[in-house]
């Protein structure tokens, strides 16, 4: 199928656990995939920023999304990040999700070369659509200026889906600008628009948006799923406040480390914590300080999934 | 061997040249390469930014190094690029560039995640460095933050270079900035540290660096190297004017694509012209103009190597 329309809802790019040895551990993954589906993801984006998937190389990228799915998880609630710099390894790893099932594919911009031209790019974006060459490819494309600096304009969103409607189907925008994201909604009726943070859930879904793909569904999956049933419903702007302030408190630290070290604290596993570089786990005592402020304030607990 | 000393002079990141088909052109590539050499560089670093190397996959630089070396390239006169974002990715090039004789290699920093941390960083090479575990590794950092955005502090050198003095034999700073090049040729005796640029070629062998590895030595490398071999002699001052004034001349313009319509010109092959999405091609009329500026005011012509 090439719409976006099966993965409205909650999407968490999942964070990647890393063992003892250092390698991305595929049991600890698996594990923390089914949970969220089970706390209320309705799709899982495995291989985004959140999940140091630029950290991780092709093959851990093939292999365990072949763990994911080997493991249980419906392929066709699976949107893997597969946008490289290079083109070629762009279609290498988008046609190894499409074998596998994927309903979907998160697209990064190639992003080494900057200040490039939307002409540069809509190129890029062709010569792996062509290179892909299969009719079930759906791409949801990954705007994320405040990292990868490259991004997309309306103008190349407009050449893209008009040169490619049945394969470019939608955006995730993590550029952290509401304005930016409303934008996109109202320029394209029928694409599928997920707002990079819960903090605009309710906003995006009433503007005609499809959702969040949030780094927070790591650990407040109920939450915003809450938002998102209750959308229509009287008490849905509540639902969204609480959401909202829970996530304006974890992202005034590192998000990646704290949200492990949170997953760490509620497994009683140690390894969780673990970040790969070049990224750097929280200290432990400022992890802590932060887990307790965000239990006193937002009534977060750390407790509600200890380990067995 | 593990010492840069090797390297010292005029290095050309080598243009990637591709074919009517879009692919990465191994022949063109190994005549220009033997070229290069010919015109006087003393070494080549295939696989740089000006190498469009991050719009190449891994198979292509792979088999990009093995056409040069089987072509006639002595490898000990290599330095490719195998700097991923991944330490898993950039291992795998790294100890395929060793297994294939290459006398060093250059490394890019990990450049997804924006402000990382010096731990962050030293942990990623020391992932990088362990896990290539060859005695054969030299590395050369290349320090590119305009394009990169993740650099190297003098500390995180410091640090590289007390931990793996035998692994970590130089850098190549493109800064941009000759105040921070001739503080880490200062800070750390007998690294070998290259210009990115032959516009401070002469501060930097006068002050004890290396020499330069600049785009421009693509189409001047016999500038370059007039420079390097007189820059103990008398004229060596007015030989690095002419090649400064060139050099910025040059880069008024896209400089890839402009020294790629330099090439097709002098050889009269329209394909060399080609450059790889994101970026794009210089416009005719612009790169016909862009020559007959350099021709009338730096007497740089493009008729000293037409094709036969």
């Amino acid at each position: 199928m090439s719409s976006g329309d099966g993965f409205r809802g909650v999407i968490a790019p999942v964070l990647t656990p890393f063992g003892e040895d250092g390698r991305a551990d595929a049991e600890r993954l698996v594990e923390h995939a089914k949970w969220l589906l089970d706390e209320g993801c309705t799709a899982l984006a495995p291989f985004g920023t959140t999940s140091e998937a630029n950290s991780l190389s092709l093959d851990e990228r093939r292999s365990l999304l072949e763990a994911l799915i080997d493991g249980g998880i419906d392929p066709a609630r699976l949107m893997p990040g597969t946008g490289m710099c290079s083109a070629g390894d762009t279609i290498n790893l988008t046609r190894h999700a499409i074998e596998a099932g994927c309903g979907a594919v998160l697209m990064l911009p190639p992003f080494y070369y900057k200040g490039v031209s939307d002409d540069g790019l809509f190129a890029h974006f062709a010569s792996v659509i062509d290179g892909v060459g299969d009719d079930r490819l759906a791409v949801f494309l990954y705007h994320i200026p405040p990292v990868a600096q490259v991004g997309f304009s309306l103008d190349l969103i407009a050449r893209l889906r008009e040169a490619f409607p049945n394969q470019v189907v939608g955006l995730k925008d993590s550029s952290g600008e509401w304005s930016n994201t409303k934008s996109i909604i109202e320029a394209f009726p029928g694409f599928c628009v997920f707002s990079g943070s819960e903090a605009t859930l309710l906003d995006n879904l009433r503007a005609g948006g499809a959702g969040c793909i949030s780094a927070t569904a790591n650990v407040n999956a109920r939450g915003l799923r809450a938002v998102f049933d209750a959308w229509q419903s009287e008490g849905a702007d509540d639902l969204q406040t609480g959401a909202t302030a829970l996530r304006l408190a974890i992202q005034k630290y590192p998000v990646i480390p704290l949200l492990k070290a949170i997953i760490s604290a509620q497994r009683r596993d140690d390894q969780w914590a673990a970040t790969r570089a070049p990224l750097w786990p929280l200290d432990r005592q400022v992890a802590f300080e932060a887990m307790d402020l965000l239990e006193r304030e937002h009534g977060f607990g750390i407790g509600h999934r200890r380990a067995a």
